[in-house]
């Protein structure tokens, strides 16, 4: 058996768990979500939100804690589905070794048409492909395996994790970072034990990144940015994280993981997110608020937590006043 | 007629407005704001805020909107201005390539006395006037036609947007990012189209700037940072912001654009500011907080949105009494 | 006298201040944190909350204010005892220059067994350490006298600043910035004066740190990160602070100078702390929350200002209620 497949019965007592509606000999050979797992697939629920989607999964395997059903799906119950996760996912996905060279541009990179790169200082790593009038300035390095598309320009200092997939016309400004590992940790015996993030970033066309702003790999697939939107700087874009066509997200704003937004959406400088929540199409989200739940298209939302803006600004209202309002209730009720 | 000027009737022809009070073959050569702009300059009005200045401005053509009305001022009124004024910025001020060099500290770099600069890793573009005892750690990238003081220290990763202007005394730590563009779009047909940031970053003596820190250019003119401010990792500093002197900028705080900061000004950790606003000198704002107007002199602000601090703590102690203040009212009305 | 030493007779001479309780011939040879001071060490007192630990300091010389009373301890009084202490601090523990070096490792580096480090762009500084099995990657710059552990991998455009200490199988991502000069100034004559920051970071075993992350150096000891800590991109770690282990600090968090934090403790995205505060062991603080003091241990808390999560959600409720609820306890009154 190859390095990178495993036997159903080899996890199952790897993890002490028990298998059920699953041959102990299926074969598998790679993790994958829910969504697109197949009869060769591992994949996991630890998010209650998501019975429904595994319940229809067609995975060969579904890694999940004693107290769910999921009627005649191919499961294995185990204590911390999570962390068992995390341990298959470093098996069959391995993360390479980084191929450094004593060329700048590695031999296998393929260059387009006009383009102008900062020698020296720029490196680009194995197997990567820049398209035509590509502008890479001093101290970029990308890494191995990426695609950049036509016409982009990635200033000083931007760093491109392996596998990253840029569109047309995008333009990156200096020291952010696209392809870092997501922030995915499971619990197990008093550890924080690492969820391997073997995704990737995928930025669509026509899209500006700003200086010192993070977008994270997703854990199994793509991170990707919409066509069209337009990013500030200092800005966080978590793992998974799907933003949608022609957004604008200011400064400081930050996207928790798997949160999927719309088109058109408005995010003003330093808003917060939970994760695994959507925001509706050209929605607008005040400076400063905190999104804590799924939001509709359309809405207009304010504060912490954020409610729709003109029921936030009486309750603001209202707030403000109070002290003086308390006071004559109370005086109006003592002379009564 | 050179490729960097323009006459006033081909404006209105390409953008399909109306030309008041301004001869068709006035020639315009470039693009000012309303303050210093000439008789040989295009400007714009598209905030109503801006009136009173656009009134008074000498611009040579003014591009407004349908609803707006400036007496005898010479105007071209256009549908979006915001976006007119893009295309006439990127029509008058093409950005040049970046001139990448082998050497590199490009040969025509001016290099004053007694500095270290990093060997091959730090980078100088060409035309860039380094001071005296200027210190350049590796990995720093500095763009072309800058101007450093003297006494200067620049930690690893910094990075320098061209036409950057950095006074005497002033360090600046690892990865920051001092002229990237201001994040400005206009909508025009479902797609936001890039407003070209063609101005720059002016930083005064004795600044000190903390890591990751990010000071956007102007759009037209300088984004300005006084002297002796101390600003802190992590801040934003948005295009056309104008900073005081001797004012403290904490950690992660956020300044929107065209806002502007009298002297000794103290904004704690993770301050947000609404665009366009003054916040008078030696004014506070408690960490955290969410200024969304304009501030006098000597104000102490907190909460979100800000407020005089005493009457904040006052609200903030009755929104936390709340829960039972409301009981026992209606317990007393019940009684009664 | 050696220029790394001072006798207290000339610092009351320099400062214009009066010597209580100590020879005026005492020579002193460094400045260190009132805990671990000795004979030979200077030390300082500003803030009030530090008087007990004052008056059983054993240092030799403690600058204080005019209206602080430490008994039989050995004082000097001046104007402002912590712009004295930083005079003092820049006089005894002088900066050293960097040591740029013509070979991207300094050969005075010492590298362990099956390292990988990216050639020509990644520098490493005199006399570091590299432990076995380390990955450096393109762009990394690692100052002088740093320790990095065994199974290290650093990833490109990380900025080391000089004597950090990195533990074993620690991860730190693309352009963070481990031991930037902390954000200390006082208050001259109008003047931010610079506090010499003279300290460093400590990293211990199995931590990640997230991507643009800062962890600024301590201002006389270290910034410690204990082990096991998963640290999120954009985040702040101020100068001393003191985070235990097992900590989860999530995203755009900022924690301020000199707070400690238990173990266990979790910190959601975007959450803020007051300084010198103490967070308990195994606390969870709620998202985009500002914590202003003490946390007990196990605490739940949430918002701004952070109060107990379930106290917190009822006022929140109550605030939102509020303009229903103000109108009909009006009404109900205006009834009676």
């Amino acid at each position: 058996m190859s390095e990178n497949e495993i036997k159903a019965q080899t996890l199952a007592k790897l993890f002490g768990g028990a298998l059920k509606h699953c041959p102990p000999d299926r074969v598998l050979t790679e993790v994958l979500p829910l969504e697109t797992a197949k009869i060769s697939s591992i994949s996991f629920l630890a998010n209650p939100k998501y019975v429904a989607v595994a319940s229809e999964s067609s995975a060969g395997l579904i890694l999940i804690g004693p107290n769910t059903d999921l009627g005649e799906q191919p499961v294995l119950v185990v204590k911390t589905p999570y962390w068992a996760f995390a341990q298959c996912t470093a098996k069959l996905h391995p993360e390479p070794m980084p191929e450094f060279s004593y060329s700048a541009v590695h031999p296998t990179v393929s260059v387009g048409l006009d383009c102008s790169i900062a020698p020296m200082t720029a490196t680009i790593g194995a197997r990567t492909a820049i398209g035509n009038r590509v502008i890479i300035h001093p101290g970029v390095h990308i890494a191995e395996d990426c695609i950049i598309g036509d016409d982009c320009e990635i200033y000083s200092g931007v760093v491109i994790y392996r596998k990253t997939r840029i569109g047309d016309r995008v333009r990156i400004h200096a020291n952010s970072v696209l392809g870092a590992d997501g922030y995915g940790y499971a619990l197990n015996e008093g550890r924080h034990s690492k969820v391997p993030q073997v995704g990737w970033v995928e930025i669509a066309d026509d899209v500006e990144i700003g200086a010192c702003t993070t977008i994270d790999r997703g854990a199994l697939g793509p991170t990707r940015v919409g066509p069209g939107t337009k990013i500030d700087n200092l800005c966080q874009i978590a793992h998974n994280v799907q933003v949608g066509s022609h957004c604008l997200i200011v400064s400081q704003t930050g996207i928790s993981g798997s949160t999927t937004l719309g088109d058109y959406v408005t995010m003003a400088g330093k808003v917060g997110t939970a994760g695994h929540i959507h925001i509706g199409s050209r929605s607008i989200i005040s400076g400063n608020s905190m999104v804590a739940k799924d939001v509709p298209d359309g809405s207009h939302l304010s504060g912490y937590l954020a409610r729709p803006h003109k029921e936030w600004m009486e309750s603001q209202a209202a707030v403000n006043r109070l002290p003086k309002i308390l006071k004559s209730l109370k005086d109006k009720i003592d002379k009564t």
